[in-house]
Formats: C-alpha cells, sequence, structure tokens
C-alpha cells in the first residue's frame, strides 16, 4: 500500500459508486451550474440559522449519494466527514442524522481528499465494504467565524477568497462500475510565513507543491500521467504563486491541464468573488459535480485532485501565527487506460 | 478487516513500540504520578499563552514518543491527531513542528482512539510502517473556549468536569515487540437530548455503552474477554449512568474490571475537580501512562479502551442544540494470551 513516504497505492482501488452535490445560489449562477444535483435558490434553506442552513446542505447531499449508490444507511459502514466550523459540528449533526459509525476528521478545505482518501483506506484495505466521504462549506457560517459579522458587509481586499456554500459526497465500494480512486497522497504542514487571511491562495500554493511533488516522486510519474491535475481552492493569486513554484521546482506541468476548483466553480471575470472560491465545498462539488462526469463522459480518464487547506482558527490568527497549510492528493481513474 | 458492523479485526495487528505522556500540575497531584513521563508544575510552560502551552503539551508527548521508539520523525508516514481548540490547532502547529503527512481529525474527548484507532488500520493495512497517534488537551484553553473566560473563576456544578492538562502519544509499528491493538469499533452519533454542557458525562454515558455493546456483538464476545474495560472521561455522574445501562441492556459488565479514566486519574475525594476528569488527555494519558504499563508489566493483558466525547461546540450549544456523542473503542493485548 505504501509506496514512497506519504502515497497510499490501493491494491485494491474502490469505486466511486456515486456522488452527490448540493449548493448555493451564487454557485448556482456559476458556469457549472448545471453539473449540480441540487441548487438552492437562498442562503438560508427554510433553517432559522445558517449554521442550520449548512448541515441541510451536507444533509441532502450524504441521503442523495447512499440513494444514488442504491444503497440504504445500514450498507454504510463508516460516514467520514469534516467542515470547517468549530468542532466540526456540521459534520457530527450530519452524522447524528444518518446513524452510521462516524469519523470526524479536519483538514480545513482540504477535508474534501482527506475524507476521500480516509473512506478509500478504509474500502481497499477491507475495513468497509462501503464508506461515505463528504464535506460542506457555507458563505455566511465562515464569514461570520473567521471574519466579521455577516452584516457588516466588510470591503475585501482582491486577493481574498470567496468561500463556496455547499457540499459534496461520495459513496465508495469495493465492487461496481465507476471511477476508481488509485492513490492518495497525505501532506505535510508547510508554513511559509504568512499571517493574512485575506489572502489564503498565497498561503496555500506551496503546500499544493509540496504534495504535488510527493506524489509524482513517489509514484515514479510525470504530470503527463494525468490528463488533468487540480488545485483545491488557490483562487487567482495562489494559482499564479503555484505555477512560478512548478517552474522554480522544475514539475512538468505543462505536460497536462492544470486547473484550480476556485476558479472553475465561479465566473470571476462576472461574479463577486474577488479571487475566486475557497471553502471545504468549493473542490468537493467541482470534483464530485462537474469532474467526475468528465471521467464518466469519457472525456477524460485520470485526475488527480490536490485539495488544498489553511489551518488557521480565527484564535490563532488573532494570537499572531503564521498560517499553516496543507494538501492531500486523491487520484481518480476511469480504469478505461492502463 | 471489518467485523459484523463497525468493527475492525486487524489482521495483521500494530505494535505500540513506545507511549509517551505529559501531564500539568493537577495531574502530578493525582494518583498516577509515577506514570507519566513528564509532569509540568505550573500551567503556561513558560509560553505566553495557555494555546502555546498546550501546543508544548503536544510538541513534548510526541518528540518523547518518537525517541522512545528509537526512531526520527523521518521514520513516522503519518500523524494522526486532533485536539478540542477550534480547528485543532494544538495538533496543526504539533504537526508542523514533526513535519511529517498529517491527518487531522476530532471526535471530542474520543480523539485518543479515535486517532489510536485510524493510526492502527494505517499500520495493518500497510499505508504506514510506522504511525504516531496523539492528543492533547489543556484546563485553560478549553475553560476559556466552551465555557467562561478562566479568570471569571465561576462556579459550576458538581456534575462538571475537570479538564486535563496533558498530551499522550503513541508510535505504531508493523514489526517489534510490545502490546498490540487487535481491534478497534467506530462509534455512532448518540444523541440522548442532554443540553447541559456542565453534565457531560450523562451526555456520553449513552454513547459508551452503545459503543461497547457493538464491540462485543460484533467480536461475539463477553466483557470477560477482558481483564479490564475502561470508558474515557464519563466520571462519577456518567459512570453510574453506564453502570445503570449495561445491566437494563443485560451487558455481564461483572465478568471484567470496569473503570473510568476520568475517575483514575484524579482523586476525586480529595482533589477539586468536581466530578472527575476530562478532555482529549484524560483517556490518553491513563492509557499510554497508566493502562499500557500494566499491560507490559505482566499484571493484565487484555484491555479495551472506549474514548467518549462529546460533539458540541460553543455555538451549538449558545444556539439550543442537543450535545451528541460518539465513543471509540480500541482493543490492546499483550499477546500473551491466545
Amino acid at each position: 500500500m505504501l509506496t514512497g513516504h506519504q502515497t497510499w497505492k490501493f491494491p485494491i482501488p474502490p469505486v466511486i459508486l456515486s456522488t452527490a452535490t448540493v449548493v448555493g445560489p451564487d454557485e448556482g449562477e456559476g458556469p457549472l451550474v448545471n453539473d449540480f444535483d441540487i441548487v438552492h435558490g437562498d442562503l438560508m434553506l427554510g433553517q432559522d440559522s445558517w449554521e442550520k442552513a449548512e448541515r441541510v446542505l451536507l444533509e441532502e447531499s450524504t441521503k442523495l449519494a447512499v440513494e444514488n449508490a442504491g444503497l440504504t444507511n445500514g450498507d454504510i459502514q463508516c460516514f467520514v466527514a469534516g467542515d470547517l466550523m468549530n468542532q466540526i459540528i456540521s459534520a457530527t449533526f450530519a452524522a447524528r442524522t444518518l446513524s452510521v459509525p462516524y469519523l470526524g476528521v479536519f483538514g480545513a478545505c482540504s477535508t474534501s481528499m482527506e475524507s476521500l482518501a480516509i473512506a478509500s483506506l478504509l474500502v481497499s484495505s477491507g475495513a468497509a465494504n462501503h464508506a461515505l466521504a463528504a464535506t460542506s462549506s457555507h458563505n455566511c457560517t465562515v464569514e461570520k467565524q473567521f471574519r466579521y459579522p455577516t452584516e457588516y458587509g466588510s470591503q475585501k481586499p482582491p486577493t481574498a477568497q470567496y468561500t463556496v456554500t455547499g457540499s459534496g459526497a461520495a459513496v465508495l465500494g469495493r465492487e461496481g462500475r465507476g471511477p476508481r480512486v488509485t492513490s492518495a497522497t497525505i501532506g505535510r504542514v508547510v508554513d511559509m510565513g504568512i499571517t493574512d487571511p485575506f489572502n489564503m491562495g498565497a498561503a496555500m500554493a506551496p503546500a499544493a507543491v509540496d504534495t504535488i511533488e510527493a506524489h509524482l516522486r513517489d509514484l515514479n510519474i510525470e504530470p503527463g500521467y494525468y490528463d488533468m491535475i487540480v488545485t483545491g481552492d488557490l483562487a487567482t493569486v495562489g494559482y499564479s504563486i503555484a505555477n512560478e513554484l512548478f517552474e522554480k521546482h522544475r514539475i512538468p506541468m505543462h505536460q497536462t491541464n492544470y486547473y484550480d476548483c476556485g476558479l472553475l466553480v465561479y465566473d470571476v471575470n462576472t461574479q463577486d468573488v474577488q479571487a475566486g472560491g475557497s471553502g471545504c465545498a468549493c473542490s468537493a462539488v467541482v470534483t464530485y459535480g462537474h469532474l467526475l462526469k468528465k471521467i464518466k463522459s469519457g472525456e477524460m480518464d485520470r485526475l488527480l485532485v490536490v485539495a488544498t487547506g489553511a489551518l488557521l482558527s480565527p484564535l490563532s490568527f488573532q494570537q499572531g501565527e503564521n498560517i499553516p497549510c496543507i494538501a492531500h492528493a486523491v487520484a481518480i481513474e476511469s480504469g478505461r487506460r492502463g
């Protein structure tokens, strides 16, 4: 299983039996609207708090993913999930609703691929026949918790990112038809001394590059092995820094198509989203909604998703700490090639 | 690997190559003082904030555990850790210091066994040759975050629990001498409608019983299989409720020695700790410090640790939510018997 120092190459690659994505109004106005299963027209989802609305996003995506796989909750041996809220309450309350064994995880916005990697390990190792990986984020819960009261409407610098309102879930199984998770690279914490929470793309880019470098080295492959490599939520500033770092580290990314989920989920030229999308749901809804459809349709065969996370807390920021970052990579392949 | 619905029975049981425990002054005045590796005389540890002090606890325990195993950080393929702080910053900053691949997890006080279970799965499945599991808590960081500013010195009801200041870490390997992790049962979220954060033992007891019941059913064993079963941090109120529930559910716990780490770590009769200990570090330091010594010395052979977690956040409590709870169980055996 362990290949190189930080990569798991799954001897029995788990099958992604189904996925489901739920998003809010801004994502519904973005270019990927047709790739999402449920698009909500308002941010409250009929709830009396944003936190409850976020929980509903996660409850909807997990319910739908289990249904789409033709399964019931009783077939799921483990729910692996996390989110950005203090004590990951969205995931916990969704786990209460699902009533299945639950592993809570936290990797900030890298949670999407951390949960998918762990769920894949569970299934590949035989610790679960079916595992459910999911994450969520909500623009207003995150603004309120990490920045200023949302009602202030405080101005933001153009380097800031816009948290995706949404949730993505995937059901993994040992057998069946569908794209397979072939490997996962677990990231290290990278801290380049950045302390500005309004410029998280710059903080996260080096972590993404560190993990991509480790992934390629561990598996002894080049970027061209993949039809596409996407980072999680670097947005314009981080994407440009990542490209500079690839050049500096002589990683031949020109061999592949390199995108960032934070730039795919919104139209940064016409939508008021500053540098682009972020949040746990950003890479989750883009991967589970948009990119997996491209694999299923035959448009591509090999995808590497490198979800990035800024591991700050409001308190660590207030106490003057740097923003430590991490990135976890998961490879998803159609199996049509090799 | 999967046995029954929620238990992993490790075909290659990972070896606990080493552990390390670090505690604060109150734990140093408790009955287990001689079982801990480092006992700090003050709560600040020479730092300028309690959060930094907590981080030092975790940095010390992980450093010592790696050294005690005769390894270096480069030998560790994965650090699995979490804590009670918002966005688990103690674990993140310790991961930055260690500079090894890192999976952040959150299960409130069940994090001790959640991290040990996942680290065991990594080693048993071959995803890591060596994995490091750890957690921490600090009385003052928790009081400040979950209850009232610590300086208030607000009075507490006798059902309240006293958060352990400490950290416990364990290094797991595929080969070597030492106790082995033989199985792990992943808990479900159990919510009995309790909303009082000053009575978490009562909220957590049903989760502990649910997981113990699942563990025994999945492995088709009786409590007498174990020389000892310990819950994580139910303290006096929760311990008594758990005993009532065992009786009600006809679980013959009289066959074994049933204790609670929250009642072992302090002398509740002489120390001013209300109902007893709690916090991620409670079950971690009692297990890694006290109980493993009993296994190594031959005093016992089979131990089941059932770490309990109250998955509330300050916000979920303020919004009137119940306290959802969870418990994860890990079996540790000497291998001397069967």
